[in-house]
């Protein structure tokens, strides 16, 4: 195998911006070496390593591209990083091969599904379709889903609907990571808000978000890179604000978005709460703190359930019931085109658009190839030994 | 007039909690001298105050209902604090007093209504309750207005979802106030998001959050009192950070929630714009920095006009399309106690659930009476000696 070791300038949309750098600064390049993929050698690895546990080739197809979705936009976090995790339940046993999904209640543009305990990269699209055919069917289409598991980066859903030119929406609840505001124990996840608004000449607008005030992910890079994180983003396993990722990672946890009384914390924590409600009260999945755990190397199973699996929530809105879809894109880009005109603040460049991070990261990523880190590497190397799938060959 | 002036304890939803004081230190004493009043003398003379300008005894009581609702519940800044500028919209003729709300477009489970320049205190009650009759019948209901004005605090319409057993959601744009992340010019208004669930034994969850950092509100209160507020909240008319409330006054603008770079300053902007889109882009009102401003006294008009008035955005989800009533009501409760039961952080007595702040304050005020400030009375008096309706007797 001829790889090709490099430093690359290669972009990741993970980093700190600072004021004067705002969302460009998140796309930093990574000091780490790193390896180069195509988008298509990746995908295809990821389809065999599914395909190779029974899973049937268009489900295969299927997950490859919720998790391609984050490698190609930069959202290293969750794309083949976390191959490893779902290959770990997979061979666990943990996930239902062969889920049967099934409605368990539904009312014109709403219903709730059961994931009969299959792969949320599976289930999610397939639940998100339904959402959205109902959308088209009813002006709006819900669906509240229980006994799934992690679902991939939360904005590859409403993105789906940019291609019907419907507004889409995307929550999930997730492992605890959180304090709720005031409290010093993790309760609820990092409870993500996701939802696209199709535009015209412009680009489309694009929100994926944590409802913490940064996501996990954020806090492991900072100690991989040996860096201390700005207060208001961690508290310790005391319940003291810790600038130490590690004080974070040992038996800490994440502040709400706000962080503090000052910041207003207490409305990240009504956002999460709000995702949680919505993803697995409603539907009959295992909310707050007993949100199973994704990974089963690092977490600790909670002592008891109170639903089913962990809980996602899709949603849809046709336009067109509410506006001509050519006027509602034209204003759009009158939107997008004002905003961007804002006078920046100094130092800054410019006020961007949701979704230009990722957007830049994608056009970068599609020409000039996916970096890895050693770390992720190494996990698809142990994939590829234990399954006999050829490694991906580096560009 | 037997006026009984004093120093209340009476408890107001409005300063600035601390980490230690958590939601419960947002409901502070008063150090002003205030005039106590029962909440039937204020709505009755809200109540008289809109018919005396020919507005439907019927509308007038839904208009005291929607600013009874902000007194009741210590929510003092979108009140009878705001009946003068109501007065004035309607005494300068900016507001249509017979509007013909109509459907503008409709599909199932969504629609858009014109408001035909009406009060929002009046067009808001009537759309929240078009989303919520569609909800019961197609599952889900959303209603985009146009053409309409300040409906009152947000959290008004979802808690009218909760009579019908309804999760409500309302949304709306406003003035601008706020800078997109990264910029130094006020784009965006407060654009708060209120969402409500309903619960068993336990007290309901209600969200009612500006998606800035603060409201406006915070802010002129630091003015009167003469204190400076937390970095992060406000910009001064050169974009530069800044403590001092009068900078933001004059000039200034108001940051997203996270504030900066470091607390996810660019979340705070996402949701903003979401509810712009969802509110006014949608609909064919104003949007962004055009959304027409509510007080004629203080603010000048946008220069051109890119849709009608401002917009709202009201949705309801059926609980029964997706779940059991009885076992998601059973659900909240153990949410909400399992929340609470939460370790709390140093200093603080509890974790709270969204809504607690409010509710509170409304046991207080039901029993002991709405405090006003003076600034308040004062321009209660003067809308007395022009329209000749008597003053409301202080308790």
């Amino acid at each position: 195998m001829a790889a090709r070791l490099c430093k690359p300038s290669f972009q990741s949309v993970v980093a700190f911006g600072q004021w004067a750098g705002i969302f460009l600064s998140f796309i930093t390049s990574s000091s780490m070496n790193m390896l180069i993929f195509r988008p298509k050698a990746l995908r295809d690895f990821v389809e065999e390593m599914f395909a190779c546990f029974g899973i049937p080739a268009e489900d295969c197809r299927l997950a490859a591209d919720v998790l391609a979705y984050s490698d190609e936009h930069g959202i290293d976090s969750h794309g083949v990083a976390r191959l490893i995790t779902y290959y770990d339940l997979l061979k666990s046993g943990r996930i239902n091969i062969h889920p049967h999904l099934k409605i368990v209640r539904e009312k014109g543009s709403v219903a709730t599904m059961d994931g009969d305990n299959g792969l949320g990269l599976i289930l999610g699209p397939k639940c998100n379709e339904i959402a959205m055919d109902k959308a088209e069917i009813h002006g709006s289409g819900w669906v509240s889903v229980c006994n799934t598991n992690h679902y991939g980066a939360a904005g590859y859903y409403p993105v789906k609907a940019l291609e019907r030119d419907l507004i889409g929406l995307s929550l999930t609840n997730t492992t605890k990571g959180v304090v709720p505001f005031g409290g010093r124990e993790k309760m609820l996840g990092t409870n993500p808000i996701a939802i696209a608004f199709p535009s015209g000449q412009e680009p489309p607008m694009v929100i994926d978000m944590a409802t913490s005030a940064v996501a996990y992910g954020k806090v492991e890079i900072a100690e991989r890179q040996k860096k201390s994180v700005p207060l208001g983003w961690c508290l310790d396993k005391g319940g003291n604000p810790t600038i130490d990722p590690l004080a974070m990672i040992h038996g800490g946890a994440l502040l709400p978005l706000g962080s503090d009384a000052a910041g207003s914390g207490h409305k990240g924590y009504c956002l999460a709460a709000m995702v949680d409600v919505l993803s697995a009260v409603l539907s009959g999945a295992n909310w707050g703190p007993f949100a199973v755990p994704f990974a089963i190397r690092s977490e600790s199973q909670p002592a008891f359930q109170v639903g089913k699996g962990i809980g996602h929530f899709f949603g849809a809105w046709d336009i067109t019931g509410f506006q001509d879809l050519g006027v509602f894109k034209e204003s759009m880009d009158a939107w997008i085109r004002v905003m961007r005109e804002t006078p920046p603040l100094e130092g800054t460049q410019a006020v961007l658009i949701p979704g230009d991070p990722e957007r830049v990261a994608y056009a970068v990523r599609m020409k000039d190839g996916i970096p890895l880190d050693d770390l992720v590497w190494e996990s698809i190397r142990s994939i590829s030994i234990e399954t006999g799938i050829p490694l991906p060959s580096p560009q």
